[in-house]
Formats: C-alpha cells, structure tokens, sequence
C-alpha cells in the first residue's frame, strides 16, 4: 500500500514547512518508508477536511488517514514493527511523549517568536495574509515588532535547551547511541527554523549544535539537501 | 547480599532530605528491594569520602559502592533484571537521561529558590551554618531575601512545569499507564520539598498535583508516610 503524506509548503521548493511535518518525514525514513508528498498550504483547508483534519501532517495509507505527527509517529510503530523501532519499547514510547510536549512547547514554542516575522516571504500572497492575521492575533503584535526583540529572546531560548545540552554530555542522541523519535521530536523545531528563517538558532560551540549537524547528516543527508538557510 | 542507603537527613525524622535520596528511595521500592537506611548529614563528608562520592545516595551492595541517583538507578535496573523494570526498555532508559535532566534543573532547579529558606531550621547547627554560608554563595543573597520574592516566583516554576502538564493530559503516568523511573526523578523533587518546606508549589487543580496524589499513595503511601508538610 503506498504511503501519501500531506505536508506544508511555501512558494518554492522549501518543504516541507512545518516542525511536525520534518517529525514525521525523519520517522518515515527512520522506518525505510517512501511516501508520496501531497504538498498542502495553510488556506487549503479544504482538501484536508475529508481526512477528519485541520492542519498537517496527515498519513494517508491505504484507506487509513492518520493525522497529527504523534499519532502518526504511533501509526507507523505499530503498523511496521518489523522495521527498526522508533521508540526502542514501551517505555520509550511512553517517556517519548513528555519529550513531545518539551518539543511542543520548550523548542517549537521558544523557536516560534525568533523566526515568525521571515515566514510571510516565504508565502503566496493569500497564505502570507491569513498567516500574517492569525500569527498577530496569536502574538498580539505585528510581526515585525517581534522580529525586533529576537536579539535578546535567543537567549532565554538557549537557554531553555539546557535539559537537552546536559543530556547529551554524557549520551550522543536522545535515543541514546543512535538516533530515535525522540531525536526527531526536537530535530523537527530545528529543521523547521532552518527551512523558513536566517535567524541564527544556536552558537557552534553548543552541543545542540553539534547532535543538530549529524541530524542534518543522517539518512543520506535528506534533511540538509531540503532546501533552507545555512545554520 | 544487603543493601545500604546513605541518605540525606536533618535534625528531625524528615528523611530522606533531598530529591535524589528520594529517586533512589523509589527506585527500590519499585524493585521491591529493602535497604538499610545510614542517615547523612550535609558536613559529614568524610563519612562517604571512602566511597568516592561527596553527596549522597550512596548505596552500598556488598563490595560495591555507587554513587549518583542516576548510576544508582541503572545499577538496580542491571543487578535486578526480573523484577519490575524502572526504564521499559533500552529506548526508555536513553529517554530517562533527558527526563532526568529536566527534573535535575527546571523542577529541582526552580524549587530550589522556593524553599531554601526553610531548610536552616530542620538542620543541626552545624549542618545549619554549612548550609546557609554554601547557599547564600551559589544564589547571591541572603535565604530571607530569596524567600521574599517565592510567591512572585512561583507562577514562573507553575508554567515551567507545562511540558509535563501536558503529557498527564494525554497518559496517567510519564511511564505511561503506571509509574516507572521517570516519575521517581520528578516526583523526588516534590518530596523533597513537601519534607522541607510548607510552601505551595501546586494549585489543587492542576493534573499534576494529581498524579503527585498518586505517587504519595505508591507502594502503600511510602512517601506520604515519611513526615513532612500537607501538600
């Protein structure tokens, strides 16, 4: 059964567009899987509504559409466990989920006010306007006057990291010796940031930086050939 | 073989005295392992000094001495393989390493300012002077001074607490179903605190004044049991 994944794209060939969406594309070849990608834009809600969601990613497989990245992350477990394990047992896959709440909140959260203000370039004029609208109604100030701030709020971010820098000090992935879930929960942030934002994330001297350069390396280097700005 | 725990105490029964004495005390329990208890005071290094740690847990398995709540954890995960598993798998002890972080410095770490005035008092003089001359040096000021600024404080520990929040939303436990290692790291925190201090770190409704209800019922109410403060 052929895999369809519905991901977020901007104007060019920057895709996919969205930190969920990155989780589920490094999930998918964590597995071995190939998915045909559906490319999908904020306003078209419409083509995604049939398959019961608002917002990608959505997996299609089969007659199945499966939506939200963790759900989907749990689909694929699941349905394909045969194929190395994306959360290394059950508890893994328990634990798993806090990291996602941490990635959620701590990475994407954090991340978002630092490169919100450079997405709109990235948009056709109708989805830069509704995001331009939703994401200053959400911040409760123009983009730009956000964009003026990052200077200083990067730091508060770095340092938000500092349960992940001091983890890997003494382990080379969140998964442990070798990358899992766990790593592409937060990889996502990173990845999503670098597709959409010059803004400089982290310092090079950072640990972070460092697991985030084998991150862009790993499986055949498919998240750094995915077009974004030098980190 | 026996089992012996060094473990931080104060002047009173209030023991354990620390959230990583309190990890480890958790630990055992969900190993079903009973340990002798060596109560420790801050000024007693020398005490330990033979067993290469400075802090404690210490525990001692025959000729063995390990030190470090974490050590001490995987320890007992790899001596004891057919009792009941702190990690879930190989993926959940990678997983823990972060987890452990976290509880190390966004739940320890913010506790700390909150109730660290009201650790003198359960001390002896001695350990008191020590304490009071070692902590007003890592936080700048005088304790009192610290305490002035807790219920300011407290609403910025509140929200660092989200990630967490939001797992209990989704799952009972951060193990999942039921409790493993990965609610012991944090829980130790909030016992610590509850032995120490009468300060209201959670609201009643908040899901993780919850699940801290349910840890303080585990293993027939060994952390409630332990004196402290109403939570």
């Amino acid at each position: 059964m052929t895999l369809k994944l519905f991901e977020l794209v901007g104007t060019d060939d920057r895709r996919p567009f969205s930190p969920y969406c990155w989780r589920t594309r490094m999930a998918l070849a964590h597995k071995g899987l190939d998915a045909d990608s559906i490319p999908w834009r904020f306003t078209e809600k419409s083509t995604i509504a049939p398959h019961g969601s608002e917002k990608v990613p959505v997996l299609l497989h089969g007659d199945s559409a499966v939506v939200d990245s963790w759900v989907i992350a749990n689909y694929l477990e699941d349905k394909f466990p045969d194929r190395p394990s994306l959360f290394g047992g059950e508890g893994g896959r328990a634990m798993a989920r806090m990291l996602n709440a941490w990635g959620d909140i701590v990475v994407n959260g954090g991340a978002f006010p630092l490169v919100v203000a450079d997405i709109p370039e990235h948009l056709g004029p109708v989805d830069a306007e509704y995001f331009r609208k939703s994401r200053e109604a959400r911040l409760g100030k123009p983009l730009e006057q956000v964009r003026q701030t990052r200077d200083a709020a990067v730091v508060g971010f770095r340092k938000s990291l500092e349960p992940m820098r001091l983890t890997l000090t003494t382990q080379r992935y969140l998964g442990g010796d070798a990358p899992n879930y766990a790593d592409y929960i937060v990889f996502g942030g990173f990845q999503w940031a670098r597709v959409i934002s010059p803004f400089t994330l982290l310092e090079p001297g950072d640990p972070i930086y460092a697991w985030r350069e084998t991150m862009l390396d790993a499986f055949d280097g498919l998240a750094r050939k995915s077009p974004g700005y030098p980190v």
